[in-house]
């Protein structure tokens, strides 16, 4: 039996389990030049949202009645391909099924000696170096500035946070528990965390965190949290737009204070990007996470769901922050 | 006697005439070392209103009661300063007044015959250097690329566009009158433009108007206008924020929809700026300008008002778009 969840129809507002559904298909024979592939750790990340849409976006969307795709790890079972072989295990963009046929192309092999495998959908995968890219190629970072990231407890977040200290920064983060805030501190080594939730002037918490400004500001949510930053930035701030999941779920055009006033006054600059902007930078980049990773200097949170079947509830969760660091699941 | 302008009261929304009180005082003599200035041209421009509110911005606040300052052309008719004599035009920031003293600082040598002392304050001064800079520095226009700009008849507007063409990109470019239109058209080679005002559905003008989609968007507006751009970007755009006229006398926070998701989806870049955080390249950029202006490559629109009681409606009819091009008080 083979497992398979396909879009059932495009979520209106946060997604349902019954945006999903389940199906079984045979475990298919790979033809020559291919490999069968057993799937071992699906990734679920906020921007698979916006491919649920009917929109154009920077990627295809989602077909309703075929199946989801995300990163994933997966063994070869079943090899007709010349560069992969049985017991190989290898990373890519595949779909949510228990078994899938690929025939070779955008997989990398990984190696569970090296590092624990789910580690190569987070701060070895994707996760890592869109930390790594957007503070680095956009953010540019100088020792002695300070970052200010939102969404910091989660999987992009607690890496941007890390690298921002290993850079000489001033490293502050805006996350939605006490709880988080404190693993941010402690086991992150962020030099503020604010619990949003609790503070009634987050605008001014954020001044009192960041008494000299805030002259980078990685933004993973959008939204009133980064009005309240952008009300801080400096002169020539910086401002990453990596993710809007305060906005993903919107079913109007989100409204909020024109920023054109603010950039001006400022001279600030906001970018947006997906990691793939910078692609010819990935071998370099992974190689220097994968270092401070060995070197101790680097550490991650993950948050490990069992089962083929809770993949849509993992998803979903995301948009609840249920999650501290990467959101995994097992099969 | 020497009429002299204040600020009589903060704006509250557009300017009127009664925010502003005239004043004389004698004719000063100037100290050694300084010289004797009469105003022979004052420059009247929109940032001046953000100078006018008491809130911290990127050049200080105007007081109450202090005379305004801005872009003056003026004749030195005193000197007691070594580097500069009686007869000497100077170009500088001063005060509409209609004598003053100054102790040379700041104050660039101009030579009538050059270029007509006017084009100092446009086209030779900071207005040409902004256009080129932001559109250079931060557009990084490609040849075959699309160019929109908003305030497209302004000083700032004309000359973007201009050297957009001499870069060779499409430029489309979007005013409030059929008339400018069409100077926008005859007389700056513009490709195309757009009067927002009779077109009920501005993004689809756009659309229509960029088959291949904005590169670059040249914003003097914010406001609905820039909405309507940004739902024509293209991946990569680049947005330098050079003004927000549309948003200078707001009396509550304009709101707009949020940009974060646009410029995720679209790896754009929106950048604000002011033309002094270029300064180091004011020499080779006012070079440029006036080879291009000699050669016939640029041209420009003066609206020259008389009269030093004049200044504050001129200023005033600025956010009326009353000016085509760069809006001049003669002495």
């Amino acid at each position: 039996m083979n497992q398979v969840i396909l879009l059932k129809q495009r979520p209106v507002g946060k997604p349902t389990l019954n945006d999903f559904t389940f199906t079984n298909a045979a475990i298919p024979v790979p033809p020559d030049g291919n490999v069968l592939l057993k799937t071992l750790f699906v990734s679920v990340d906020p921007y698979l949202r916006g491919r649920m849409n009917n929109s154009r976006s920077y990627i295809p969307s989602f077909e309703t009645g075929k199946p989801i795709q995300s990163g994933i790890i997966a063994r070869v079972i079943d090899s007709k391909h010349e560069g992969l072989k049985k017991g190989d295990v290898v990373s890519g963009m595949l779909e949510w099924k228990e078994y899938q046929v690929s025939d070779g192309k955008g997989l990398v092999k990984v190696d569970e000696k090296v590092s624990p495998l789910s580690t190569y959908l987070g701060i070895l995968g994707m996760t890592g170096m869109t930390a790594y890219l957007g503070l680095t190629e956009i953010g540019m970072p100088k020792a002695g500035e300070t970052i200010v990231v939102s969404g910091a407890a989660g999987a992009v977040g607690t890496i941007v946070g890390q690298i921002g200290k290993i850079m000489g920064c001033t490293v502050v983060g805006i996350t939605g528990t006490d709880e988080k805030a404190e693993q941010l501190r402690l086991k992150f080594k962020f030099d503020k965390a604010i619990n949003y939730k609790t503070s009634p002037d987050l605008k001014e918490a954020i001044r009192v965190a960041c008494p000299a400004g805030v002259d980078i500001y990685f933004d993973n949510v959008g939204g009133e949290i980064s009005d309240a930053v952008l009300a801080n930035i400096n002169k020539f701030a910086r401002l990453p737009v990596c993710g809007a999941i305060s906005l993903y779920n919107a079913t109007e055009t989100p409204l909020g204070p024109r920023l054109q006033p603010i950039l001006l006054t400022k001279s600030a600059t906001m970018r947006g990007f997906i990691v793939g902007d910078f692609s010819a930078k990935f071998p370099t980049v992974i190689k220097q996470l994968a270092e401070w990773l060995k070197e101790g200097k680097l550490t991650y949170s993950e948050t490990v769901v069992e089962g083929f079947e809770n993949i849509p509830q993992a998803f979903i969760d995301l948009f609840d922050g249920k999650n501290e660091g990467k959101m995994i699941v097992k099969i």
